[in-house]
């Protein structure tokens, strides 16, 4: 764990790097040909210096507080570099947080005072204090460097609150400059089922996936068509709250990082997983809600990840470091040296210790390993 | 099994009882306050009398054909008075099939010649002959008496073809002859995966899921409002061919009917089991696919069933007599003696033996019940 940090000593970041994120677009770093995404799930953030932590050893409790949490993502920030912070979901504890607006003011305060463009999805806590989840998602929208939208222009109606995509472009000069070279989807996974003879937590809606199932085809037509058409579709990743019932497919023989506790998925399948495979572009699936799982796991060619807990007044484990979950995609270099599209896409946890330590490094999509799967 | 019918014999039969079919409108019967449903799983026509059969004991196959096919509905027809005939699905088998249309034109002959309204959608071996899916359905929807139609035409873009609903009206004079007061969708399962990494069949997508969910949202609101403003929704039963995943919940402890083959689903759930109860009004979902299940389960409070496998150009078990599934609803009496909503659902089946024997009879709903749930 961490030493406490102090909000009054938050530093003031300048960690953009203004190709990255200027007027709001994001695009690949010319100088590693990088994306790097920092995810972090659970923050579960109340009133600050005064909400006490959860689930660390005694010695620590008199010294702990939600600015831990602040004090982490900092920490992260400062060591691993990242182009976008996505929080997914459960961002302020509702039940415990005096304002909503104010809890949300310091919990994403690490990211705009550091001046990195963040992104962020609600959980199933995120509306339990003085705003209703659509109240939350509007004063999200309305902070300051977040490219968090409220629901797509396009679409009349739509279930839930911040479902959108975000594109990240090719190295600025380089022949994929203007195209999206990686799409990533925000979506609300709600928080309880209102389906009276349906138990438990609330799903990705037949509108939702629609939604996406239209927005993941139009950017894979873009992307193959001209100017510089490609042969197969960005690749693109996933952001959302609460695990999909697939992530119930794995043991320790078949995923990395570990299962401590039950996968609380909603209790029906939905389907969004399918409707995630058949879009073809999807890599990979980011959750939280279970703060005590931590793993990645393939299933028909998607990997279904949780970043693992990563706030201090939310349940965990002692002794178990809070954690978060880095996602870094590489460029391919073209054959006249420029830069192209995505080669490979690379994640990890690290963990809020001393060295801020990372663990379970794994490549979750090349090209490739594509291409070797298309000819299969 | 039936004896051999010969087409050249069909007696054109005037069932049609003109409250119930006129102008292609469905109403309850005014007599008995019923309404009465036979459902055809899997007849896999071919080309009449120069198809033999499948599955039959030795001694029978010289004698059989298609044609014992349509003598069993014509049977049916005469016993169980049906005022709608709904098809689910192969009801040509294309690999064997010359001609598609006169393939289709013999196998709903019956229905047909008995004048009375039918309904049809596509399983995954209709487009197997000389007409695509969409061809198929086309046919279909231009043939005497359907009901079927070729998609909403409120929707923009959807997935398959032939996805429609039908209103069962109060009956004539009674407060509810204006209104829905049984409420069936009609849906296209597909027939195979077109997604590399999903073997298997095909699913119901999305853009079908969010039409259903909005018509039945739809039909909900305009029953519960004025003129006749009801309490709750008009019961809601669904048809298409290929099962949902959640068919293998069950086990002999809790269905009615036997399982004496696998659950041939997608191999991905894609959700639309949620999307109906969640939808609130369906009672049950009725499909084939599987010819040598014909069990009914309940989960969640929505029935599950197979019709059981009815074809005898179709795999089938020797001895095991190809089956119908009937369903009949039931009006109540309001206090002035007319006739009201539906007050319950009754399914059984009903063999291709000498005496055309029904077994299984089950409630599948009643309004108590429903209550009771409610209250709980």
């Amino acid at each position: 764990m961490a030493k406490k940090g102090k909000a009054s000593e938050v530093v003031v970041l300048a960690l953009c790097i203004s190709l990255v994120c200027v007027h709001g677009e994001l695009r690949f770093d010319g100088e590693k040909g990088e994306f790097r995404i920092l995810q972090v799930a659970d923050m579960h953030y109340a009133d600050g210096k005064t909400t006490p932590c959860e689930d660390v050893f005694p010695s620590q409790m008199p010294s702990c507080s939600d600015l831990n949490t602040t004090h982490f993502i900092l920490r992260l920030i400062l060591a691993e570099k990242p182009h976008l912070v996505v929080f997914t979901g459960d961002n302020i504890f509702g039940f415990d947080a005096t304002d909503a607006a104010s809890s949300m003011d310091a919990a994403f305060a690490p990211a705009i005072s550091s001046n990195i463009p963040w992104a962020a999805v609600l959980g199933n806590h995120d509306q339990e204090s003085t705003l209703s989840r659509e109240g939350v998602m509007k004063y999200i929208t309305g902070m300051k460097n977040t490219l968090a939208r409220f629901n797509p222009s396009e679409v009349d109606v739509i279930d839930g609150y911040g479902n959108y995509n975000l594109e990240v472009h090719g190295v600025e000069g380089s022949g994929l400059a203007n195209k999206s070279v990686l799409n990533l989807y925000f979506l609300d996974s709600g928080d309880y089922s209102s389906v009276p003879s349906i138990p438990g937590y609330d799903w990705i809606k037949p509108s939702q996936q629609l939604w996406f199932q239209r927005t993941s085809l139009k950017l894979q037509r873009s992307y193959m068509k001209k100017p510089e058409p490609q042969k197969g579709p960005a690749p693109g990743l996933v952001y959302f709250h609460i695990p999909l019932p697939e992530y119930a497919s794995f043991d320790s023989s078949n995923f990395t990082g570990v299962k401590q506790e039950g996968i609380s998925s909603a209790s029906m399948n939905s389907g969004f997983f399918t409707t995630i495979v058949s879009a073809g572009d999807v890599k990979a699936v980011f959750t939280g809600h279970d703060h005590l799982n931590d793993f990645c796991g393939e299933l028909a060619g998607v990997h279904l990840c949780y970043a693992g807990g990563f706030g201090y007044h939310a349940y965990g484990k002692a002794g178990w470091s809070r954690r978060a979950r880095m996602v870094v995609s590489s460029l391919e270099k073209t054959e006249n040296g420029s830069w192209g599209g995505v080669k490979s896409i690379k994640t990890w946890k690290v963990l809020d210790d001393e060295n801020l330590n990372a663990i379970d490094a794994q490549v979750i999509w090349s090209k490739s390993s594509n291409f070797k799967r298309m000819i299969h």
